[in-house]
């Protein structure tokens, strides 16, 4: 555990000893066993991740709801922000990310559950895997969620600077996140480790991931999917994932076989490693999205909804990381602008539930800290009162402003008492 | 100016008048005319781009060379991060920008200028393009300046999320320029108006931007280029950019010829339009870059340095946006692969002189402001002394511990006085 030899040293000693004289002793129990508490705090991590995305999308949603600029006609009101194309673009797909975070946590959860249960059983063929799954998710989600919650706060224009907002402390509160509990690039490269072991020694055989076991069909396929059924079906976008997810691992594998000593392999190649895991990372997420919306889900026209963000989802993905589907041979350049149409489509569909979809995270007022953010939508009279608030505006002219700024600005900079 | 009327309305006002009965009076001065302080104002925040980058590189990567981790052998030091490819690949590409926007900072300033001289003798003729271009200018170098801060904070590991790192406040300060002087995605937008209509009608013929005019050669080509001249010479990969540039350009005007009402087409295809924008100024960027190095540039070796940074500045964008190049059929996978061997070769030769690259911006340490970044490497001892002056070290145990802190910790919360 390159990254966390405190952390793992920390918990070493649970369970084994230092004698009187100051001798480490090593314990007989197998040492898979320290990541076990890991495992468990990235999923924690990985849970929080969604947390903190659906607020900043529930901000940024409501408020570009409310926000109107440019495109009237005739007189009448300004186009509401939430209506642009762009702006779609760079929020929808966030939604959607805050939902599939939300589905990955609750697996992830889950497959701890699953793996503990298999300790007390004395049985360790899952913890590595489990490890290497959790340290890659919290890498991708962490990741998504900081970098999600800054492009809310740009959603909302000049406004989202505004302390009130709520979405600078956000941000600033949530981006460790990316560099505690093991740095998300060094994380990735332990889900490389992982992969790559599986995909070069072919020794894995059963394991919690059944994408791992699929790789081998999906090895020397050269053939693109059906660009019609890429826009039709979940289960053309899944192959298209793990058929990239499987040929950049093999990709890897063979370009590290070009190297004598495999060390010296992973430290040259490491930034095509972290690609492919990341491509990894995201086939599980796109995967398990898929398989929650096999199981049924209570209330009219919600499964409904959730189809459309799980396709904005994968086909975001899909576009944003084109240049790995394409050199992989996954897809072709015809089926790149299709996916593209269909995005636009999916846009438009989710547009009319935008406002429904984040309510449906229940957030109060109270916890979600932001005035943009409100769920009434009374913005504007809310922002004019917390501007009182600040004591910049106790008085008309601010302190110090005929003592050292006036004298700035008119250059009277000599007589000045700076 | 969509984004800006505030802004243009207030300089109409200096050319256009107000009569006493309150009535708006248009000039006879061209409209264009107003452009030109928003061209002044953002031609500006361009050079103070390359500036905020560069200090976030500086300290990064005098960090990266102080900073060890892992890889100890025989019990000799362990690695210095800069010396990892993963840290490499996020790092020097930043370094290479902030050379390549203090080029386009000096670049744009000549182009303000020349501007200004037709102004004066009535040749309104190159303001139009000088303002896309300046406005896409702005949008890309204040994104990738506020996102390489971000990075290279990430970049220090924990001890870049400290106050005394200096990133901290250099984000938070620097983050605005992505929202003010026109949101960076309607700058785009912009520049995409602007460019539609040259690769459209093809009515323009000259202009500041030969590239425009070059588009012409590089429309219907349907040839990738020959691999290895991509790795060797310069003009090879300005090809490519170009032609990406073009084809992603002609793309969208043959989808728009599909909308009957083009104000729909442009609202529907908003996000192509970014995307080709941005496809644009990146070509600019990379073409003023080569330009700057048909100069002569003194200094024994520097030229030399020069072009390692062009190259990889050249090379990662063609990487990060190899969807793109592949896509339009600009690349095939092969290239795509050959360029990333070369872009991993080009880490390591400019890695012996990459704290001579930041030192050469000649930053001192008061300015910087950063002890991660100080100049004679001696972080540790200054950090502790930092670590000191933090209120909540005056005491062994801060105060409040007692009172409120130990009760919750104990679980003594009903006696507590909270």
């Amino acid at each position: 555990m390159r990254e966390n030899c405190s952390e793992a040293s920390f918990e070493c000693f649970r369970v084994s000893q230092v004698t009187c004289e100051g001798k480490y002793k090593q314990s007989d129990v197998p040492r898979q066993l320290v990541y076990g508490t890991m495992v468990y705090v990235r999923q924690t991590i990985v849970a929080d991740a969604s947390c903190a995305l659906s607020r900043a999308v529930c901000i940024a949603t409501r408020y570009s709801a409310v926000r109107r600029q440019f495109g009237s006609q005739n007189g009448g009101p300004e186009t509401q922000v939430i209506d642009y194309k762009t702006q779609q673009s760079r929020l929808f797909p966030l939604l959607a990310s805050a939902y599939a975070f939300r589905f990955i946590g609750e697996w992830l959860k889950w497959l701890y559950a699953d793996v503990t249960q298999r300790l007390q059983a004395n049985d360790f063929s899952t913890l590595p895997e489990a490890h290497a799954c959790t340290a890659g998710l919290k890498s991708l989600t962490t990741t998504a969620t900081a970098d999600g919650i800054e492009e809310c706060r740009k959603l909302c224009g000049g406004h989202g600077y505004l302390c009130s907002s709520g979405l600078p402390e956000l941000f600033a509160v949530y981006v460790p996140a990316c560099t505690y509990e093991g740095d998300n690039t060094v994380l990735l490269l332990q889900v490389r480790d992982m992969s790559c072991k599986v995909s070069h020694e072919d020794c894995f055989s059963a394991g919690v991931q059944q994408e791992t076991s699929r790789y081998n069909s999906l090895y020397d396929s050269s053939r693109a999917f059906n660009a019609m059924s890429l826009r039709c079906s979940k289960s053309a976008l899944l192959e298209a994932f793990e058929a990239r997810a499987a040929r950049m691992s093999v990709a890897c594998a063979q370009n590290l076989s070009n190297f004598d000593n495999p060390e010296e392999g992973f430290a040259e190649l490491s930034v095509d490693l972290v690609e492919a895991a990341v491509a990894h990372c995201q086939l599980i997420v796109v995967s398990k999205f898929i398989e929650k919306l096999q199981q049924e889900i209570p209330g009219k026209g919600v499964k409904q909804q959730l189809e459309v963000l799980c396709n904005i989802y994968a086909l975001f993905l899909l576009h944003k990381h084109q240049g790995d589907f394409l050199s992989t041979g996954c897809i072709t350049p015809k089926h790149a602008a299709l996916a593209n149409d269909e995005l636009r489509s999916l846009y438009s569909q989710v547009r009319p539930n935008a406002i429904a979809l984040v309510d449906a995270f229940n957030y109060t007022d109270h916890y979600l800290g932001s005035i943009l953010g409100c769920y009434d939508g009374n913005v504007y009279p809310k922002l004019y009162e917390a501007a009182w608030k600040d004591p910049l505006n106790e008085s008309v002219v601010p302190d110090g402003y005929h003592q050292y700024i006036r004298p700035l600005l008119k250059q009277e900079i000599r007589t000045a008492r700076l």
